[in-house]
């Protein structure tokens, strides 16, 4: 429990120069949330802040709408062939009265909790399925402001320079100020992480906020951001076709190729205010 | 259908520089992959090679061993609210003696398709599950050659260059040569693409070959070179634990940080051969 890193032995080649030694990977393990002892999903993550995980990935499902529609949660006891806990399992029971995901639709949910969900009927799923009101949010952004997370996620980043092989999310207010970060080797872990310690902290809606991702910004993470009403989504690098598509249904500000002195405002670029 | 880049209008921030002007994003849409009608499984992909996709897909997970195993597939008459063909399902019927997937393991079915599948007992399984004998496979690999796929995967890439947004995967001869190079938002969809296309031609196992990946090496991306019996995987940022895990317990060399004139050998180091 709590691997954030693992050692292996590797040969290392640069150059002239081979050695064998051991090195760090990014440690990456099954975990599987059961409703009621009813398995709901797996996802391979990074373990550690599992909870964070679960809260997460529950409301950007729309299953849960805050912290209190979880009446409990706790690792099961899954253990490997040594009979040791793995702590990769952890059962969820949801409050009276809030209903768990139809099983009819188990199939589009299993989907949609790795690889999105069906095109356009599923864009207005979740348009209709956010409670929040994301796109009347009126946060404004200065534009030194957004170009200055990216340096801020990266000091504040604890694994990365040992294994090169996680991703993080931060979360950050209009101010800049980092409010919680997390680093895992899926992308969606991440920001579910995030999304999920704002959830057992009652703070949600994340009005005003910014989420800001390593790497590319997808469907999946557009949605997440929109289910727990972030304003402002802003990635590293390169956002999809659908991505922008679903940014401008909901609302959504999204930034790519923060980097730099420069990024890319693809919808609802007013809420960046370029000073003249 | 086939539309691997979009475009949108995007605000262009560099320095004191801006300006809006259509940018060009990778194209992502839903793809429901169909068995005799049934949903099988939904992925977020790139358009484009999308019979490949489906026949790797059907293989790394163990569906089919060969194209014989597929009877026939289509695009079914999915319309969009204009009533145009989305092209964004294909149905599959298999060959008269194949068994689809039990349906009582659907659930595990789909997770694995997106994110893994659970921990060791799932190791375990892929290993049985794997028709080729990949630990056996005697392949040498020069290091020159090795070091050199980076750039000739780089070279080979289209649809980079414009958008900045798309994942690639390579299959390359132990001699370097280029095989087959897919692109796809979706780092798993261009494998699949890649080791469909082989598929298709009959190619499996891909015995003496090394699979290039952009980005990171995953469980998920070292159990399909397991299932399509390719003996190195080789990627250019860093693996995680479980990837290194599986490729020991398969006999896959597994190579990461490939770049510049290095890299980290993790497992089977001696089908790289190092010139002294």
């Amino acid at each position: 429990m709590g691997r954030v890193t693992s050692r292996t032995p590797v040969l290392r080649i640069r150059g002239a120069a081979h050695s064998t030694r051991p090195d760090t990977v990014a440690a990456e393990e099954p975990l599987e949330i059961r409703l009621a002892g009813k398995a709901l999903a797996v996802t391979m993550r990074t373990p550690g802040d599992d909870f964070d995980l679960v809260h997460g990935f529950l409301a950007t499902e729309a299953v849960i709408g805050s912290a209190d529609d979880i009446a409990g949660l706790r690792y099961c006891n899954s253990v490997d062939e040594d009979g040791r806990n793995t702590y990769n399992v952890v059962d969820v029971d949801l409050a009276p009265g809030v209903e768990p995901p139809d099983t009819a639709l188990d199939r589009n949910f299993y989907t949609s909790s790795s690889c999105g969900v069906c095109g356009k009927a599923s864009i207005d799923a979740i348009r209709t399925k956010t409670r929040h009101d994301v796109a009347g949010d009126d946060v404004r952004l200065p534009l030194p402001t957004l170009l200055a997370l990216p340096d801020r996620l990266r000091a504040a980043q604890q694994v990365f320079d040992k294994t090169g092989g996680l991703h993080a999310a931060g979360l950050f207010t209009a101010d800049g100020e980092l409010v919680a970060l997390r680093e895992d080797v899926g992308r969606h872990n991440a920001v579910d992480k995030v999304v999920g310690d704002a959830v057992r902290q009652g703070r949600l809606p994340l009005a005003g906020h910014v989420l800001m991702v390593s790497g590319r910004a997808s469907f999946e993470l557009t949605q997440k951001a929109a289910m727990a009403g972030i304003p402002v989504l802003a990635a590293v690098s390169a956002p999809s076709s659908l991505a922008v598509e679903l940014a401008a249904d909901v609302g959504i500000t999204l930034v790519g190729f923060l980097r730099g002195d420069g990024c890319n405002v693809y919808t609802r670029t007013e809420r960046i205010v370029v000073e003249e």
